[in-house]
């Protein structure tokens, strides 16, 4: 299906713009009532994430009520460990919650990577099918998977973390078995991605949202590693690789194989233009809190960032996802800026 | 009182050392069996905390089994928000935990700036009178108090967070509230460290825990800029700054008015050594996670970090607190092989 708005992959590419393209990550889910309204019908998140129908649904709203550039399929980092093996509950008050963990050779059993990505993951597969129809070529679809120091930070600690201090243990103590799960994780986050991509997903993105944890060596060698693997294996469509936190290892990302860069919002666009040039796309970073300002305040901050763009490489978006509590009527206002806003 | 062991206070203020001194953030408390002992027979964390005597004994546990070359006395940041009239409670799983928080003028009210320091925090200056008693002059002590930017943290929202955004939130919707708020606190962390330093302690450390969410631009403003009025009110005794996370501000910290700068396990000692010159010593940063290892691995890791210095001016340390479950002859190890390393 052609698509009538296909900004966004032009941006990714390169190629040339008539504006910057935006989308936030989370759109779809929190802060929207209509997505309120179908949770609310639902026993809980993952029944939501796990029911094609309605992950596409939800997918779709940011489209229609905030007039976004691109979709994101509405899903989960953790839907890998999952089909690996580690079943997750997402409970109200503390988040992820994995009954078992791996943290020996012993419970590898629990990381399996010789399984059907269509016969595990099939779901979310068939919501981005779903998606793609009833979209019908308005935006491109994004498609996501964590990355592998992330998903490994979740099989190893079993849970959120302020240190993951388990996670990190295992570094030390047992580098090989922290290389064979990065290993296996990567080999099963690279068939599902392409799933992704076979299955109608216009670009990908991987999400490493703990990678501001580890230092730029210990990254370089169980963050970046498996990156580098992933990008290197997806030719199909553009991959945006967004390493929350890692400042510091910026211009070595910017050097794998990936089209965008994604930027939090402490990281320096201006600077970081700098130091990597014209080689990739810069994608980012208003403060989400940004948001919470008056409507007057969220443009001036906006146009502040989009005056900072020294290039044409640039996809607009928050910093890191939306915030639960954000009135979706400054959203608005801060993509009717980047849209109103004119390239130099 | 004559000390036996001055290294650290060469160290911070750049005189001739004959070897690198060294002490751990959190090393009186969590991890030793001598430290729970004390606690156990008291009503909790907060008890230990107002009781001279026994806050005094676990400050001092860490010279005697260790063998630290300084002590750090046994308090929290936040006694200094409760001193202004904010009390919190210290909740076993949670952390900490405040009944009110500031978020209106009209609380404001719970942020006192006009009250004698001595009768409200005197349980902290007894304690430091005490150890300074005990400790006979074998080491030096070091007090310290939460940045103004981390207890306003607190402040706000009232209980630890990811993203703090609630605090941030302020920021923008009402920064002059903020700037008043972060005035105040500043105001009484300035009486409060100068007590600390009439009392006997030696060195002073500024603890910005949550330095790193903030973007460089906003963490001037809010963060830096309250941190230079403490730096430069403090002329007593030398004072350590620690920005955990602020990896971008890191240039800008080593400018203010201190003697050392503190370093998380994500910075790069020899390129911010390149950046700042010889003008400040820096603090750190092994990676609390290194100590899980062997105690072969432990004293390798150490070394690497010891062979990174290109100067003199370095206080070693890890680049975070001590994690509970360290085991405290790995400890040994670390300060051991600090001890043995020669200078260069």
């Amino acid at each position: 299906m052609k698509l009538q708005n296909d900004l966004i992959l032009r941006a990714a590419k390169g190629e040339s713009i008539e504006r910057y393209p935006v989308w936030l990550m989370r759109q779809a889910g929190r802060i929207l009532p209509e997505y309120r309204a179908v949770r609310s019908k639902l026993s809980g998140f993952k029944e939501l994430v796990e029911t094609p129908e309605f992950a596409a649904e939800v997918t779709i709203q940011p489209v229609d009520i905030l007039g976004v550039d691109a979709a994101i399929i509405f899903s989960d980092i953790l839907v890998v460990p999952e089909a690996m093996g580690l079943e997750y509950q997402m409970l109200e008050a503390k988040g992820p919650w994995f009954e078992k963990t791996i943290r020996s050779e012993e419970s590898l059993k629990f990381a399996e990577t010789n399984f059907d990505i269509e016969d595990r993951l099939g779901y979310v597969l068939e919501a981005i099918r779903i998606t793609n129809k009833e979209l019908g070529g308005r935006v491109p679809l994004i498609g996501f998977a964590g990355a592998p120091w992330t998903i490994f930070c979740y099989m190893v600690e079993g849970h959120g973390s302020k240190t993951f201090s388990e996670s990190r243990k295992l570094l030390y103590t047992n580098p090989v078995l922290a290389h064979e799960l990065l290993g296996r994780i990567t080999d099963v986050t690279i068939k599902y991605l392409k799933a992704q991509a076979n299955a109608g997903a216009h670009m990908l993105q991987l999400f490493d949202s703990w990678a501001g944890i580890l230092g730029t060596v210990q990254y370089a060698e169980f963050g970046l590693k498996y990156i580098d693997k992933i990008v290197n294996a997806i030719n199909e469509v553009p991959i945006t690789i967004f390493s929350k936190g890692a400042i510091s290892s910026v211009e070595k990302i910017a050097k794998l194989n990936c089209n965008t860069v994604g930027l939090d919002w402490n990281m320096d666009i201006a600077k970081i233009r700098e130091q990597i040039g014209e080689t990739r796309t810069l994608q980012g970073n208003l403060d989400p809190c940004a948001l919470y300002a008056s409507h007057n305040e969220v443009e001036n901050s906006t146009i502040e960032m989009l005056n900072s763009f020294k290039s044409k490489r640039h996809i607009v978006n928050l910093g890191h996802g939306v915030y639960p509590d954000i009135d979706p009527e400054k959203v608005k206002t801060f993509i009717k800026t980047v849209k109103d806003y004119e390239i130099k």
